[in-house]
């Protein structure tokens, strides 16, 4: 009975053939998708190939300043593209210029740093609230997707929408979500708990392991995103309440989402509560390399006179396999999500240089790990880079660890594609995954915290001491004037 | 691409014979089970079988006066059998008694019903604990096992000793548990959060919707299980600091546990918050029905005059196999949690008579899912049960409850059972499970729940508020002097 190891791929491509368009007897579901751009739109497009794979019919709403999503290209998946008065070049330029703006912050002070990131957070926010009011307020474009009788939206929820669109069209909806800062949407909408003793809170930069004043800063950081989310959500909540015509929320919407996909596992996350309806599919868009003519470096500068003869120089690699290469020994990277899994799932030790967003926390994440480490982007000099190059490569723990979390990443019962793909299919199959909503998503925040049962409780042991001193004092009193009595007598 | 539903079983398959043996390129591993007699021992005995069936040895180890565990039947187990000053009646009769004493015990009043309960509780306990120093404290016994090199450790977590085994063998602990009184090991030990507010605490009896006075009435249990797992845990505790020779404590000892598998799922549980190395393997003993001559009943008792010729009687019926039988409309149950995942299985609508432990929950979980009708076996009518009957059977409304339920069930990624074996193969494989540790389990209960933090924080706000006070008193002071002198003048 006893085979080798890694029998995992060919079952999960048996699985790939067998799950096809199974939600329903009859045939394939339509899905519509809210996506967002770069990266977040990289990943997503892999759940899409796999579900246009599976015989599925996949629409994405994107309008006409989109930057990476180009409909022009040749693709199974449908784009349906609404106008915005934004200017491609221009809004390309805004978050480009929000990008830089982040990467340059100064830490130097906590504060600072906050009110800086709070600023570029509410500007992302306000430009993708812009698009959100020309998709929902285009009558055209709205009658022509309830005519479209889709099955689900699929949106990533860093950039809200999909979540009106789905109550408009008043079909189930999937989220796909790397993080909403803070983790305010996953605590306040998706209902998860997050222990500020032991979960560092995104953009925290914090590990699990947290000495007492870096969990009082962890504790600043909640109260502070708490804040934040209050003012981010304002004009969300008015322009849902005036589109539906009744008084809503942004979080009351997005508890629409029948399943999260969050896209990290616990190869890189540190271990933290979860709800059923959370599924870790981080590294879904992870696959074996294919080979390499040689070790390539991707340059778009002028190529400099010392270059040696083994050196090429390439306008754009493939990452993936050249991180699958058998020589490759270590991954100097900028710390994305996306590029941190290509890393773990072919073992490859770290040199991280983070800039913005969630790239200093990807990188502390490896760096807790042990399989990475890591520098300042703005205050290195290339005597550090090198160091930290030797480091990752002469020593052997890091590409143990490397090794380590690969392994991890590999040995799991479903790969985590199939797992994403499976739940959306689940969610048309079964027309939503209710069995999944947790109860707390119906309790007023002091219900939640049981402050109402906590206030009552003490309010009885109180009523009780209360009763209990008087009629102990009334006796006493009783006992004294009769002891009185007594002696007078 | 499209194909139709349902193709999970021979996939199922696949991944059965894919999986044989995979946790080392060598060979197959060897498991040690600390069993729980009765349906915990059946439910676990499924888990066992797979293991032998992909090569792995099993040996249970188990007493001289184990009831429903019989060494004696030919299995492809191994069983290490050790003396205890138990004898085979007496022990039966201890359990038997207990069973009873819970079964009637008098429901009026919240605390009677709690103080009666906790009585029995802790006589439980005190057997196992005599069942585990019988073992752990036989030299030649504990002998043998460390010479018998076990991968892993395989325990009910409902009758402790299985930690305290991993612990002396220096080898990886899997948890396989229904539930704990009150939860209380899996909130003390597991570390899982239980809010209050939303998950109704285990022998309370309620539902996830619950009223003001109901949450209030789980705030109380939740208090009491504290107070009680104290109590419990008392003499284990003290075995434990004895055997190892320092100080320790059971949940110290439980917190080694690399995976806890619970023995429940979505389609039973109401949604609440877990961690990542829980995993809901509910209904894993389930499998589909074989053919059944004609619909028949298990009594043991005088056979009634009044039976008519479509009824049969038999001292013990395959209960898999009827429920599954196209012509079984519902189940009359005490509310087992094996018996009711046969139904849930089938899709079969209950009528439930629960007796004791987790009986009353496990129906008001299928009454509140609308599957099931609930009677008070000790206080119903003959009327009462065939009015319940009708209703499960003629009402349409329980029938598709049941159904939702089981297809809930049949639809997941992979068969319970498979996932299960998965994770004690892992752990096999990785010598542990070590990247799912939450590191909650190094905090003190006030660090979990940030006491010292918000301590801090408050002192530190208090503090600023005495600064400022202070400062604008000696300005106020400094003026009142100054305008005074500016009067005189």
């Amino acid at each position: 009975m006893c085979s080798s190891r890694m029998p995992m791929k060919w079952i999960s491509v048996l699985l790939l053939l067998q799950l096809s368009c199974q939600f329903s007897p009859g045939g394939c579901g339509k899905v519509l998708v809210w996506p967002t751009e770069y990266s977040h739109w990289i990943n997503m497009k892999t759940i899409l190939d796999e579900l246009v794979q599976r015989g599925h019919e996949v629409t994405v709403l994107t309008h006409t300043a989109s930057i990476l999503i180009d409909p022009n290209k040749p693709s199974a998946i449908k784009f349906e593209i609404y106008p915005t008065s934004f200017k491609k070049d221009d809004f390309q330029k805004l978050v480009m210029q929000l990008i830089s703006k982040w990467t340059y912050i100064p830490k130097d002070t906590f504060w600072t740093y906050l009110s800086l990131m709070e600023e570029i957070l509410l500007e992302f926010g306000d430009s993708v609230l812009k698009l959100c009011k020309d998709a929902v307020l285009n009558k055209e474009l709205m009658t022509k997707l309830q005519q479209g009788k889709f099955d689900v939206v699929l949106a990533d929820a860093v950039g809200p929408c999909g979540e009106l669109l789905a109550e408009l069209l008043n079909i189930p909806l999937v989220y796909s979500l790397r993080f909403f800062p803070g983790f305010a949407v996953e605590k306040q909408s998706g209902g998860l708990p997050f222990p500020p003793s032991y979960v560092p809170i995104i953009l925290s930069e914090l590990s699990d392991q947290m000495t007492f004043i870096e969990r009082v800063k962890n504790m600043l950081y909640v109260l502070y995103f708490d804040f934040w989310f209050q003012m981010f959500r304002e004009d969300w909540d008015q322009f849902y309440s005036e589109v539906l015509g009744r008084p809503t929320t942004l979080s009351e919407l997005m508890r629409k989402a029948e399943i999260w996909l969050i896209r990290t596992y616990w190869d890189f996350e540190f271990p933290r509560p979860l709800l059923p309806h959370f599924e870790f599919v981080g590294g879904l868009h992870c696959k074996p390399a294919k080979p390499l003519p040689k070790v390539i470096w991707r340059y778009e500068g002028k190529k400099p006179d010392t270059l040696g003869p083994n050196t090429r120089l390439y306008k754009w690699i493939p990452q993936n396999d050249l991180l699958g290469h058998p020589k490759t020994k270590a991954f100097i990277t900028h710390g994305g999500t996306n590029g941190i899994y290509e890393a773990i799932y072919h073992g490859i030790p770290m040199v991280g240089l983070p800039l913005f967003a969630d790239q200093p926390d990807n990188i502390a994440h490896m760096k807790a790990k042990g399989a990475a480490v890591r520098l300042d982007f703005n205050t290195m000099s290339s005597a550090d880079l090198l160091n930290a190059l030797k480091t990752v490569i002469n020593d052997p723990s890091y590409k143990e660890n490397a090794m380590k979390l690969s392994r991890i990443h590999h040995d799991q019962p479903i790969k985590p594609l199939d797992r994403a793909v499976f739940w959306i299919e689940f969610v048309m199959r079964h027309k939503g995954a209710k069995h999944l909503r947790p109860a707390s998503y119906d309790l007023t925040w002091f219900q939640y915290h049981s402050l109402d049962v906590i206030g009552f409780l003490l309010a009885c042991v109180a009523t009780a001491i209360l009763v209990v001193t008087k009629c102990v004092l009334f006796c006493c009193r009783k006992f004294a004037k009769t002891g009185k009595k007594g002696k007078r007598e």
